[in-house]
């Protein structure tokens, strides 16, 4: 009789060789997949050791240009900031991951998904989510919310010894006291020594951004141009003659994440609520995405009306905590994505930013689609605007609050 | 017959210097207010201007501690910021002043306040609104509204022109070509070669903070504390041995105006919106403000109940609102800051802050009213959660995502 | 010298009569404009009356489809509700008579619109919005707010002065003691004796519905059909062999309000905020319009998904705010009806409805774009769902209220 | 060895007759707690089942005036309504219940509290919910959501076998074909036949509230009185001599609910969107819970500021999810309340209305805390108010939608 096939997302590290060789031994084939978003991994030394361990075969895809183009830069259109600072690296990649495991999945007849996600994070709800949306009559298998997985493995050294034992390659290097999460958008730093939000992090922790002190001591500027709220085109240096223009979004992305590296920009050490319900500490580092997202936040409040922009703003909020919460394919998300989408028709134009020492300064901006009018704001030009008009505009704003004042007057 | 007083919102400069002649003209008794909320202002020699043109009385207050007391310190607690990015440096200014001035229009039974705010901008109405408010059957004289004001003095020469002919002083030095407004808070810069949002600002513009180039070649490092959102304290330099603590909140804006501005923090360049409907670009730098709001930004994340921190989010986009448009005394406002404190009786705490190269960087944070759990949240403690529950958890989360997906499926 | 052209907006009544004349002897040519949305009113008489008077032309234009049509079917779809109970009827009809009314503006050359809107009111605002959002370069005469105008006519008895004396026929039923605005959406009634909040209206008042006691003495019940959220069909009485379907939108909200007013459907009493910040107390009745929106409501909360209905009901919120403030034609409005729009994709089914008495009761829905599953919700039928997953649910939940308990016992 | 003691919530039915016994069976003690909420339940008989089925001890206490007095008279303060039409109802008594059976817990030192609360329905949540916040080391067991109970017992026919063999006394009569849920404040419908959407609902349902048909042919005209937001008295019938005076909250609700039901109020048929994510179709009656929101609902309005008004709505309309699902403990449901009580503190007066026929009819309201000035909105008196002012008003407002159109215009 045939064995069920289980599609496992596999890192190549321990906690999921070790769940490579646990499913096996529970006579499922397994198919293991890794998807390339952009971290520094060894991809192939990452299959031969899945084969080795004995996966039936090991798909790796490429999905950098799918996930900026698709998740990264739609979420900087669209404004998303978690709890008012994080931009959502992790929580973007996991529904563009999601979605190449699913199809790979129905493509190969899998019945299981498999991931290595702990019970008390926000990637598990993210990953399941988002393949229970794509995927209604999937089944996911996370071993470490069964017992008799995590009752097994009761810490890393447990993993250690059952590698050992089963032959399953253990790295050399120690690991580093504090886990990581990286892709293309960002490197996230969580628990370890963490877990302590009165603890100052050690040095040498960020990976994509220099630390200030060892930043460039110039400051680049750079021209980004967005057409409908979406980066397009970014001019590096800015105004000089052999100025590099890029428009391919992949290169965009890794450009501007060098160049906001050697800058030291995008770093922050926050404390987030999780969906779960706890909180939790973790740093991050996003070069090109924060220069991305200041650069639009700049164009979008020159080009929007007022109050088109507090309903987005609204919709901006909530869209992020449905991203973060991992309803990206959810009705709500699709359709406050819609909302939001529309809400952009008129960001466009060119911001000039200065990158310098962890900084990102806005310098300019122009849009042929703002409604900025010089004429009509100018001290110095009517153009149009009676002031007689605004005492009529105070004091019938005024009126309320007159009686408002006599009224709590007169009750005292 | 005696005539009718009026207290005139003094500057010294050539605005209000003019406005003060054009009302003795008109018959009046004109007395002259001038609060110092901490801008770099002669009132010395400005109180001898007013009187030498023809003022009954020069009043001048020093409003500084209730400004930073009642105003800026609370806007920190509540988190204001405008359209994302503006601390609200001039329009927590306004009622603070408007308290003071109607005070001295009660006092000394004037029937008129006149002020020289110009017709486009907010301050006529923040200032207007708080006046009407406070004293309901006061009348307010804006010149720069009224025709046969407006009408006669076009444009600055023509104030050159009057101010000459009737023996007020000229300041010899050229006006800067671009507006200013200064307190202990911050300096705006707008108007005149500011007002082409897509030309780089000229150097040499900002006064509190130091050009990049020109910061400190070290870090700072501030301990901030919070009792119920409230700055309450500053240790300065934190952690050394002969460290500074500072409690007094004047003193405490003091300090950090000074240290932030000689580490260049603080600085934004936007395009804002108007409550008049204008869009307006707009120059602040607001060293000490940037370092708290950060700060507390951090302690609230850290202190605060998830779902709270959500409403609270939306009461501060509310209020931020409110006293941006000039409705800091109105119904809503006292209603929304009774909630918005009402949120804050857990963020108490102290946070570590290091201010560097334009930077506030958070380095650590402890409070003893925080609801963060290590244990709970810990990778390496189960710390009472059961990873079973997430399953469940997540299976329900998953129930409407199922439901939508079947259906759109089922629809195609 | 040709004269300038004003289109008066014209009601036949005593105030556009007098307003009529008073411009043409302030040397303008006058045409008239009234239109038809649905007002009972004596088109041939006004148009005559306004010849006479000296009108250049009249214009009388029939606009109850399209105020219909794109309107009030359209703020069914929306959902909108003022304040929680006013469904708006008023605040529809202006910008559907301002297109009109612009239009005839440009067609003619006229340089003014001029309207009988009296200066505390909302309709001055929803017009005069309106009209510059259509016609930017266009300008308005409102009479009630020149002191030339309001200081001559302080009352009616002025008004009926100037009638007698400049021969303009006033009619010769006294005039009711409070106000009305009529069209096919509903009847307002507000000002004069009803100015008293805690007066009980007099008797007799309601035009379009039947007093409780005079109601039918029998139920009716409509089978009510949306299309993504508008109003497309009723089939009346429904259920029954020779029923009625009615398909277009005039006919269907004419026979609605028949049927509905013969069973006293569709009234209120209530104190609302305007605009201008005054409190004022209004009654109204909408009988098609409450049918049509509280079988929307049904449909809507059976169709839509629970996240995207809130998302939904925040924008529907904002709307109605927009709508009775006059905002029908700016950015905000356009972006969230568009918004609005697309929530209501999957809002189509039948609503089967039961008017008697003056309630409208909801009997059944059905919906082939409901995402309402029978099987899954039905206690009798598992329909894929373990109940085990609903502990975890609960337990993940509890983890965070469980913190706080701990934390809040701690702190006593 | 002493046996741990369950505390299970008990209603005499057949479920909890059942769980009963199934945990006698499984070696614990059980004391079985019943809440007397106003349900129609004979507790003495339902004391001698489940004594005779083994309970270790019935506790029935009467927390009738506990829920009107701190639970279903907030909710009318608050004004929560949940997805625009339900009352909360059941929502509001299981944290009232939870409180009571949490202490009989603490003070018999049981170990566990159990329920019958059935796996896919919000109630368990609501339960386990609060008694997690009252309670946190307390443990919850919900045998409908225990493998070895729902598979054992998998529809009604296995109950009523079991309790047969165990002679637990069924009830003769047959169950109705739906289930409810009862207290004072109302009685809820669900489930069996009313799980089909689309049919409409047998007759005869109802139990608190008469059919139209045999309503009252007469009105009733109630003053009812409300003190910061609650109701304090009510005057029946209003305005008659020998009127009857009700302060006692319990008294109120029971007679507002006879009072109510002779004229058929406060019936609604619904579906409504779960916290687990179900659709689910409920009828409800609330006969004095509609009066008394209604009469609410018209006295805010007219006390309350508009733009307070706004805040409040959208602290309501949070709220009332909040406690829909269960989280009546929660730090934001505190929060959120004590934001919502603040709002109500001009919330005074007396609101007259007429119940008939099913219609709860506004007829006046008055109150010594409302911002209304009736000289200020009259048509007849000036009262203050310039009408040239809103002539600015309009004229400012008007800036940015002049602004848009000729961009708009100007981009076609």
């Amino acid at each position: 009789m045939a064995r069920d096939l289980i599609i496992l997302a596999y890192s190549g590290g321990l906690d999921t060789s070790c769940i490579l060789k646990w499913l096996l031994q529970r006579n499922y084939d397994v198919v293991c997949y890794m998807a390339d978003i952009g971290q520094n991994e060894d991809f192939e030394k990452a299959c031969q050791k899945a084969k080795l361990i004995g996966a039936k075969d090991v798909i790796v895809e490429d999905l950098r240009k799918e996930f900026v183009t698709n998740y990264m830069l739609p979420a900087i259109q669209m404004g998303l900031v978690y709890e008012s600072r994080y931009y959502l690296g992790t929580s973007l990649a996991r529904p563009c991951i999601s979605v190449s495991i699913v199809n790979a999945a129905k493509r190969l007849g899998a019945k299981y998904i498999s991931h290595g996600a702990t019970g008390k994070g926000n990637d598990q709800v993210r990953f399941e989510l988002s393949v229970y949306s794509l995927w209604p009559e999937g089944k996911v298998i996370a071993p470490w919310r069964l017992p008799e997985f995590f009752n097994r493995f009761q810490g890393r050294s447990d993993l250690i010894e059952y590698a050992k034992k089963e032959n399953i390659p253990v790295a050399a290097t120690p690991k580093a006291p504090w886990s990581t999460d990286e892709n293309i958008m960002h490197i996230s730093y969580e628990s370890g020594v963490l877990e302590d939000p009165s603890a100052i992090p050690p040095t040498g922790i960020y990976k994509m951004t220099r630390d200030l002190q060892q930043a460039e001591q110039y400051p680049s500027v750079i021209d980004i141009t967005f057409e409908k709220g979406l980066p397009v085109s970014a001019q590096i240096p800015s105004g000089q003659e052999k100025a590099l223009i890029i428009t391919d979004p992949l290169v965009l992305v890794e450009t501007l994440n060098k160049l906001g590296g050697q800058h030291g920009v995008g770093r922050i050490d926050i404390v987030e609520n999780r969906f779960l319900g706890l909180k939790s500490r973790g740093l991050y580092e996003t070069p090109a995405g924060t220069i991305l997202h200041v650069a639009h936040l700049d164009l979008e409040a020159y080009a929007l009306d007022k109050e088109v922009l507090r309903i987005k703003k609204y919709l901006q909020d909530k869209m992020s905590d449905f991203v973060y919460n991992g309803f990206w394919f959810s009705p709500e998300a699709f359709y406050t994505r819609k909302c939001l989408e529309i809400s952009q028709e008129s960001v466009s134009g060119t911001v000039t930013v200065q990158i310098f020492q962890g900084n990102v300064s806005i310098l300019a901006r122009k849009s042929e689609t703002s409604l900025y009018n010089k004429d009509l704001v100018s001290m110095d030009i009517a153009g149009g605007f009676s002031p007689e008009d605004s005492t009529g505009f105070i004091n019938i704003n005024a009126v309320r609050l007159k009686e408002y004042a006599r009224f709590t007057s007169a009750a005292k």
